[in-house]
This record gives C-alpha cells, structure tokens and sequence, in this order.
C-alpha cells in the first residue's frame, strides 16, 4: 500500500505474513554502515526462534539518522507486533530509499491496521511493486519440488540494485517457502544461494547500507524436517539457488541505464576464488562496459581487466571469446577474426564474455550490465 | 617527431637522451600481462649500469603481439644503440596505444637517424606531445632546487591515463635530472613520489599494461653523491615528489570527459592504509563520480562509499564536509545545511570532499575527476 513515505502516492509499504510459525534465515550488507532496519533483522534472526511477518518500506533509507533510526525500528515491530497479536522478535524489517532523512515512523504505525487487513495469498505482485524505488518493472521468481512426496513451494520478490532518486537504492529480496526445515540448515542454504546470485551480480561495483535476503520457512508442507547432508537437502538448496539467480538476473536486466546483460565466465583458473576475481574485474570495469554499450568488440579492454585482477595468470595462455567468437587465443589476437559475424553478434541485448585461463579447472560466472548514457543521465541529474 | 604508427601524421616518436651516463629508476605497471616495451625497461634497469637513453613511442602498445614484441624492443634498441653510439642495455622503452597489434618495428627503426639529429635541449615541449594518444594537452612539470651549493633540476613529461582509440590508454612519466646520486636511492625516491603522486589518482581504476613512471639521473649538477639519509636527500625526495604530483594531476585534470577536478582528503583514520582504502573507494564510486557531474552534493553516495571501504570504522564518528560546507557530523545530517551555499560551491571546478573519520591520526589524498556524459561517448563510440 501507499503510506506517504513517498511524495506522489506510489506504493512504499509491504508486509509479508506467515499464517504458521517460521524459521528465518538472512544475509546482509557488508557494508560497515548499515541502516537499523537491516540490523534490526540481522539481531532478530541471529537470537533465532520463530518469525512471523516481515515488513519492507521503500521511499526512506532509515540509514545515517542517528541512534532514533534503531527506536523508529523498535517502535514500528511493536506496533505491527500488537496489530497480529504476535511478539516483536518474530518481525523483520527492512528499508529502502533516501539516506539522513528520519523514517516517518508515524506514517508507518498508522498504515498498520489498513496494511494487516489488506493482508491476501494472491497479493504477491503487489508486495513486488511496494518495494521498488528506481526499478522500472518488479521482479518475482518461484518453484516447486517434491520432497518426501510433499509439494514444496519456494517464491520471492526482489528490488533491484539500481541507484539514485532517493540518494541510494539497495538490493532487497525476500523468499518464503513452505518447506519444514530447520534454521541453522536454512541459513546454510541461504547463504549458499546468495553466493551464487545476488553475490554474483553488479550493476556499479557498490553495496548499499541495506541490502537484505531475507527467508521464511514455515514447514507446511509437511515433509519432515530436512537434513542438512540429505539428498533431499540438496535438492532444496539447489531449487533456492535456482529462485535466487532468478531474482539476481532480473536486478541486473533492470540496472540503471541498462542496454545489455552481459555474462562473463571464467574457466580454468587456477582456484575458485581466481575465477570469481578474474570475473568481477572484468564486470566492474568501466571500460569494459561503455565499449559493449558502443558494440565494440574491445578485447584489449577485456584482457586488460583481467590482469588488473590482482591474480596471478598466465599471459601467453588467455583465451577470449565474445558471443562464441574466438578473439584473443593464448595471449594474442586471434588472425582469422569474423569481424562482420562479430559485429552482428556485438547487436545482441545479451553479450557472453568467455576467458579461458588455461591455468586450472575452476570457474565463476557473473553478470553485469553495460555502462550508458543513461547510466550518467539517471544518476547525475538528480538534485538533492 | 612521427614516423607513421598513427595514421594521421601526428608525432608518435619522443627521444629522451642524455650526454652523460645516467643512473636510472622505475615504476612499472602492476597488471599481470605486462607490455614487452615495459618489460624490457624494467629488466634493463633492474640489472643496473648507467643508461643514456628513453626512446618512446605513442599509437601502439605493444602488448598482447605474442612472443614478437620482446623481439621488436630488441631490435629497436640494438638501432637506437648503433645510431647513439651507446649499447642496447643502456636504453629504456615505452610505448602506449593500440594492444594487439604488431609494432611497426621497420618505421620506428627507418625513423632512428631522424630522430637523433633532431635531438635539442629545447625540445622538451615536443617530446611531450609525440608521447600523447587521447590527451587532450601536453603535459611538463620542473623545479629547481639547492644542494651542496649546486643548482639541481628536476624535469618531467607525462602521458595521461585516458582508454580508448587506440584500445587502451597508458600512464607515461619520465623524469630526468642532473642530480649526482646512486641507483638504489634513486629507486627508492621515486618509489615515494611515485606513491605519493602517480598512486594518488584514477581516472577510471584501471590500470594499463604498459604503465611507466622512469628517472634518469646524471649527476652533473656536481652536488657529490646524495646519502640516502642526509637532509639534502630528503630534499632531494620532496622535490622529486613535487615533480611527479604536479604531472599527476595534470593528468586527472586532462582525463577523459572530465569536467572537474575533486580531491578526496581522508583524515583521522586508524592507520594511512585505511585512509587510503576510503580515499579510493571514494574516488573510484561512479555513483560519487555521476553526482558531483551532475553538482548534486549527494553526501549519502559518499557515506556508502565510506562504508565500503573494507574498514573497520565508527559510522556514528564520521563527518564529512564539499568545498567547507559541512555536510555530516558524527554520521548524521546537517540540520542546519546553507543549501544556497552549498548549491553554488558545486558549481566550481575544483571539488574538495573531506572525510573524518574521528578514530586515529593517519590521513590521505586521492584525486580523480567526474563521470560524466563524454566519458562514455568517448569509451563508447570508439569501433575497433
């Protein structure tokens, strides 16, 4: 619903609701500024127990607001906590929006009764539009296994990473499932997730004070509490994954500015850690992304990146490829480029960079968006 | 004087000689695939010996060419050493432009007679425009100081680090000097200015494979040998210092789109290594880079970048003020902010952002420049 944190009427309030005690698991900014919202949520789920709503605001940061923003937090969760007959410590919060400005807590506790009436299990694409800021489409994701015979559901919405009108957006995502398992198992599946999506994307290389993933498992489906080394196990993790990188694909095809989705794969590196490295380098490249904007199959750019990565590599055995053509092989241009194939290829709206390291047999993949006049645009000219 | 690497008559050749041996020191780039040209220096100056000769090219890089580009620096230094009658160890090399591309190895060597009769004391002016790819000024730092009673002078060029057509852009500086002092000194000087200059700035935070920062020393200024701990080397060090962060910031000045200039100042941070990162993870934030573009003095882009620094800090200490006007005190706004004030300092072309961490004594100073809207036509519009 809209509460009037923003100014024109635009949805800023979402409230998510467990009918059955659940268990959270979530993972947090690491940035060392982080809004009371998030740390809120980080506190709540770390003294564990069972959690019951979570309640998301767009329009207001709460970040850098002085000690108030942590009472504006406490005062909102008892509040919503008296409206659902259910204790503080079973709330999450979160929040997106501008910095330095007081949480407008009042707004907020007086929605509470309206909010917890408008309360429906067919409301998800409304929750998904309440919490964007600058994010031009709202990004949902779900899946079903069988687990034990039992129908196990997994969904979530998201906001995106893109950042300015208010001073700074924030990377949100909140996924709920009815699967029975246990926090600690959650919290590992989370993470791991996280690890492989939203920890694998960027739009300009920064991490907001309130980026949250936030998950409620509330058991229902009735499949026996999931063991943590089980084949079962493993196939939740693997269906969560696939939520998550569902979510992290749709924040990157939303970036600011956005014209391209670009993936970048790194094979052969020497350890994990290498490859992630290699990769990262290359999709935070400023460089790197203005020239696919231009459609230019730069590839000293690229190559230039990766030995920026601070990792140590080969020279002579690199190999580059740009949408499947072959334009750098062990360290030097490849003679017999297409270049017209290329350039056809350069049009696509997603762009594949493969670099082959030749040093070892680990990979990593992220995903980018290129860097373009509405990059500069979106971000330059807001006034605060 | 150009010789045909850039296709449109422009200088693409410099010659730096001196009449006397010269001691010699370097910095070289810290990206893992290294320019053979670069390569070539640094082993030549690591094996040590006297050097009379800096020959270098602009329009291509020499870099990523296969095992030919250690070939052509030989054959190009053996010409230069017949022609200057000195021997090819005595010679360093640059080059900067294009990556991938074979060096026209004939041109430069058909050039070499050219170039050496045209060689004058007074062409320091030219030297620095031959070494340009995307510059949009030349760019000459000197000074002059006293020790022991003789007159020392300290000259420099540079290049900028611009990227783009060419495919990569490159940092050039090469600094000559009469003063009498021995090699691993000379290395250790500039190793400081360096640090204190060349490491100071980013125009987009990469760093190119044939980065360069060389010295030549003659010792003519007869001023005896410098101790490396005497006052007169201190002296000596400081004014080196002066030489490269004069060049320095001429190059962030020049760097590309740039339409400011903004110092980041970090102060009272835990160690100079802290101060540092937050400097950097400032001055390297294109959401930072975009606001001051747009003169949007966004202090919620500057806190995020604070916190991600990867340092442990206090973020109810940190104050954070543009131009003077104090924007954050102890992590939280300004209530009192002279926005009209503020408003109008944005406007000036020189943007200082100083940040005070409140938690030690260390502090540093990063430059760099904006992000704006030439930035990416420049590293967009550009089609290999």
């Amino acid at each position: 619903m809209a509460c009037g944190i923003k100014k024109d009427g635009q949805k800023d309030l979402a409230l998510i609701y467990s009918e059955f005690p659940a268990v959270a698991a979530g993972v947090f900014t690491r940035n060392k500024i982080v809004s009371p919202s998030a740390a809120f949520s980080r506190r709540n789920i770390r003294k564990g127990g069972t959690f019951r709503a979570v309640l998301a605001n767009s329009g207001n940061a709460n970040a850098c607001v002085g000690p108030g923003g942590m009472d504006d937090c406490r005062a909102i969760a008892r509040a919503l906590g008296k409206a659902l007959d259910i204790s503080a410590g079973e709330i999450l919060l979160a929040s997106t929006g501008v910095i330095g400005v007081p949480l407008p807590r009042d707004k907020i506790v007086d929605a509470i009764p309206a909010l917890t009436k408008s309360l429906s299990p067919t409301s998800w694409n409304r929750a998904a539009r309440a919490i964007l800021t600058t994010d031009l489409v709202s990004k949902t994701a779900q899946t079903r296994l069988s687990l034990g015979g039992r129908e196990v559901v997994i969904g979530g919405i998201a906001k995106g990473s893109g950042m300015i009108h208010p001073n700074m957006a924030t990377m949100l995502a909140f996924i709920q499932t009815n699967v029975d398992i246990e926090a600690e198992a959650l919290q590992a599946a989370l993470k791991q997730a996280t690890d492989q999506s939203f920890n694998r994307i960027t739009v300009d290389g920064d991490c907001s004070t309130n980026d949250s993933v936030m998950c409620l498992a509330n058991g229902q489906a009735g499949n026996g509490p999931l063991q943590p080394d089980s084949p079962d196990y493993t196939l939740f993790a693997e269906a969560l994954t696939e939520v998550c990188q569902n979510l992290a694909r749709k924040i990157v095809k939303d970036g600011e500015g956005a014209t391209k989705f670009i993936t970048v794969r790194v094979q052969e590196a020497k350890s994990a850690n290498a490859a992630r490295k290699v990769a990262f380098s290359v999709a935070t490249s400023n460089l790197v992304k203005t020239a696919i904007f231009g459609e230019d199959p730069n590839w000293g750019r690229i190559i230039c990146a990766v030995g920026n990565a601070g990792v140590s590599l080969r020279p002579d055995r690199i190999d580059i490829s740009l949408n499947g053509v072959s334009l750098v092989k062990n360290g030097a241009p490849n003679p017999r480029l297409p270049l017209e194939a290329l350039r056809k290829k350069m049009k696509r709206k997603s762009i594949v960079i493969e670099i082959g390291l030749n040093s070892g047999g680990q990979s990593a993949e992220v995903y980018t968006c290129d860097l373009s006049y509405d990059y500069v645009k979106i971000n330059a000219e807001y006034t605060t």
